[in-house]
C-alpha cells in the first residue's frame, strides 16, 4: 500500500509499504477514506535530520473499519469511524477525567513504534477507545464539504476546541486568537460556539483572516509583536482580552499571548511548543496573575457532541480545507503548506 | 518615628524618620498596631546591593486609622483595620474582577515611591481602596491570638487561600503543598477549608509540618527533588496529585509541582517567583495539559469574608507566628527567620 514517509526537513516521500496487520487482539485496522496535513507535521519538516529510513507521517482520519482484533466489542467492518490523534483506552481515570491524551497506556501515531496515518491503511491501538462511529453516513456517497468536516474532528477543528474549552470561554467575553493557521481558524469557530461575543484574530493572511470573518472573528490584528499587542490593547480598553487562544506553537505567539491578556485572565494553548522553557515570572504571567493552559488536544472527549453538531449542519469546519490530493499529491501538499500556499490539505486516497 | 530599612544583603536597621503625612487626598495615615516579616522579605535579604539610602521594608500591616484625606469617604478615625499588602482603587474593572494586586492605579508598599509598613507609621494610598475596617474589636484589649490571626488577612494566609482559591480547590479533592513556610501552612488551611480531602505537605520541618497537619495536612513528604516526586507519585496511585499549591518561589518547588501534578491538574503559585524564565513545554505542563495559576494575592477580594471566619473562631491562621518582637527587635527577627530558627516574626513597636 502508499504510505507517507518523511526521510529529514523538507524531504517527504510516498512508498510503496507492507498492509497493517493485527498485532494485538485489541486493535483493529483501517481503511482511509480521508487524511490530511497538520500544521504539527510541518515542525519535523523544518528540522529533521536526514535519515536512511524514513519516519512514517500523519495523524488525522476518517476511516472505514476493514478488520478487528478477537477483544474488540464496540466496532464493527464497514463502519465509518473517525480516529482521534492519538489513541486511548478510554477506560482509565485520566481518560475518564477527560485527558485521553495522556493516557498511560495510549500513544501517539506516526512514531517509530507505531504507524502513521497518511497511508491507505492503518492499524488503530485499543480500537475500543481509539475510534469513533460515525452513524448514518455512506463514505462512498456523502458530501464531500461533510466529509471535510467530520475528518476535522480527527484533530484541527477539537484542537481549537480544546483551546476555548480548557479557557472556559464563557458568553460575552473577549477572546483573542494567536495565529491564522487551520487551528487558530478552527479557535474562532470554537470560541463563537462558546459564546465568545468578541473575537480578535492575530493574522496576516487575508484569505485566511477572512475565513476566521467566516467563523466568527469580529476584529483582524494583521500586526505582529509589540505593535499587534499595542493594537489589542487598544481593541480592550487598555485592559486585555480574558482570554487568549495560542494556536501557533512559537515562542513569539507565546510573547504575544501574555502581552495581550487582561490580568486573571487565561492563555489556552494549543499549538506545539516548540520551546521547553518561556517566560512566566512576574513579568509575564505572575504579575498579573494570568493562567496557561492547554496542552495536546484530548478530542476524544469532545467527540460525540461535534459529530452531532456536523451532521446536523450546525458546523462547518471542514472549510479549512482548501486543496484536495491524492497519496502522491502529499509531497507537493506538504510544499504547498509550508509556502503558505493553501492553508490546509485533505488527501483522498482514491485520486 | 522608628522604621525598618534595608541596606543591603542582610543588613536590616530600625532608624528614625519623620512621620508620614498626607499627600493626596485619598490618603490615610495609620498607626500600626502589628506588623510582621514576610518570606518574601527574605528575598532582598539574600540579594540586595550594599546601598547607601536604605529600602524602607515590609508590606503587612493591622493598624489604627489616625487621620484621613479630604477625599476619604469610608473611613473613620480610630477605627482598626487590615491593610492588605498592595493598594488598589477597588473600583476599576481589574479591582471588580478581583484582581485587585493587578489594579492600574494602584501598587506595591516598600518601594522607593511608597513607605514600608515595618514602621510606627505609614501612609496608605487609595485608602477608601486599601484599607478594610474590623469592625467590634479593640486594639488594646484583644487577646493576642485575635490581633495575630487578623494581622494573617494582610498578607500571609489569604495568599496560601489566593493559591487555593484561583486553583478552584473542590471538596474530596487531592492536593499537595510546596512549601512548610508560613505561606505553604496557610495554604494548607486554605485547602482544607475549600474542602479538600488529603492535603499532602510536602516540607522536612518538624515544628513546621507538625502546625500542617494541624491545619489539615493528611500526608507529609519530606524528601524533595525526584525521590519527594516519586513519593508523592506512590501516595496517588501512580496519577499525581490533581491541585499543587507551590509557596516557595524557587526553581526546585516549580520542577517537583510540575512533577507531582496530575494530567488535567493545576499547579497555582504564589510563591514570588525568583526565576523569569520555567519549563513550561511538552516535557513539563503541555504534554499532560497541566494549567499554570497564580500570583500575587489579591487579598483585598477575599478581606470581608475571612475577617468573619477569624472573629468567629472558625479559622486561626495566627498560628504561623511563633515570635513576637519590637521594632528594635526587627533585624534579628530576619536573621532568626532566614535562619529557620521560627516560622514567622510578629512585630508589636509598643514592645
Amino acid at each position: 500500500m502508499k504510505a507517507t514517509l518523511m526521510f529529514g526537513a523538507g524531504d517527504v516521500r510516498v512508498q510503496d509499504v507492507p498492509e497493517p496487520t493485527i498485532l494485538h487482539p485489541t486493535d483493529a485496522i483501517v481503511r482511509t477514506v480521508r487524511t490530511c496535513v497538520c500544521g504539527s507535521d510541518l515542525h519535523p519538516y523544518h528540522s529533521m535530520e536526514a535519515q536512511e529510513h524514513g519516519q512514517s507521517m500523519g495523524h488525522e482520519s476518517l476511516a472505514v473499519v476493514e478488520e478487528i482484533g478477537a477483544e474488540v466489542t464496540s466496532l464493527r467492518r464497514g463502519q465509518l469511524v473517525v480516529a482521534p490523534f492519538s489513541f486511548a483506552d478510554n477506560t482509565c481515570p485520566i481518560c475518564r477525567d477527560g485527558f485521553q491524551t495522556a493516557c498511560p497506556h495510549g500513544g501517539f501515531y506516526a512514531t517509530p513504534e507505531t504507524n502513521g496515518l497518511q497511508a491507505e491503511f492503518a492499524r488503530i491501538p485499543l480500537a475500543d477507545g481509539s475510534l469513533v462511529p460515525v452513524p448514518e453516513v455512506d463514505a462512498d456517497t456523502a458530501d464531500e464539504s461533510l466529509l471535510a468536516s467530520l475528518l476535522t474532528l480527527s484533530d484541527v477543528y477539537l484542537t481549537g476546541y480544546h483551546a476555548a474549552y480548557v479557557a472556559k470561554v464563557r458568553p460575552g467575553q473577549t477572546v483573542t486568537v494567536v495565529g491564522d493557521g487551520a487551528v487558530g481558524l478552527s479557535a474562532v469557530l470554537a470560541a463563537k460556539q462558546l459564546g465568545a461575543e468578541r473575537i480578535i484574530l492575530m493574522g496576516r493572511h487575508t484569505a485566511r483572516t477572512d475565513l476566521g470573518r467566516e467563523f466568527g472573528a469580529t476584529d483582524v490584528v494583521s500586526s505582529r509583536g509589540e505593535e499587534g499587542v499595542a493594537e489589542v490593547l487598544d481593541l480592550t480598553g487598555g485592559l486585555g482580552s480574558e482570554v487568549v487562544l495560542e494556536a501557533v506553537g512559537h515562542m513569539p505567539a507565546y510573547e504575544q499571548s501574555y502581552g495581550v491578556v487582561r490580568p486573571g485572565g487565561v492563555i489556552s494553548r494549543v499549538g506545539v511548543p516548540q520551546y521547553e522553557e518561556a517566560p512566566v515570572g512576574f513579568g509575564s504571567l505572575f504579575g498579573k496573575n494570568a493562567r496557561l493552559a492547554g496542552g495536546p488536544a484530548p478530542v476524544r472527549a469532545y467527540q460525540e457532541e461535534a459529530i452531532g453538531q456536523v451532521l446536523r449542519g450546525e458546523i462547518e469546519p471542514g472549510k479549512v480545507f482548501d486543496r484536495t490530493v491524492g497519496l502522491d499529491g502529499v509531497p507537493a501538499g506538504y510544499a504547498a503548506m509550508d509556502a503558505r500556499e493553501v492553508l490546509k490539505v485533505m488527501v483522498d486516497p482514491r485520486l
